[in-house]
């Protein structure tokens, strides 16, 4: 089974290299940028096929390893 | 407009970086994880509200400054 999870920071939640992309695109002549916020996205391969196990499983990995959860928001999405 | 763009890896180049966060999933016991590959993701804010030009302008940006197209895919979500 394979999981798609998507981390983003949190509204409110000052992101410099959001900020670094965002002018450097304005530098490359994209002025209709007008803001960039950066996340991580990553493909989580699982052994088991029951999906609710799996549910379970990632939010803990996303608790525990993947996201900062005081500054960051998480979305697990299940193929 | 708003836009989500998804950069991975291509099949077949190697991701460290995966690895190293699948090696700490098996350490808290997560056994059941079989492979993880890493990814960013961007969310950006267009003033336009051409979707043709927005795709245009994206798909640009990604070939000039977001992805290394040698080695990474990106694919361009707008809302």
């Amino acid at each position: 089974m394979k999981a798609k999870i998507y981390i983003t920071l949190k509204a409110g939640v000052l992101d410099p290299q959001g900020k670094a992309v965002e002018h450097s695109l304005h530098n490359l002549g994209f002025e209709g940028v007008t803001g960039v916020r950066q996340g991580k996205y990553m493909e989580i391969e699982l052994a088991t096929e029951d999906k609710t196990k799996a549910e379970a499983d990632l939010d803990e990995m996303c608790k525990k390893l993947l996201a900062n959860i005081v500054i960051e928001n998480y979305r697990i999405e299940l193929e």
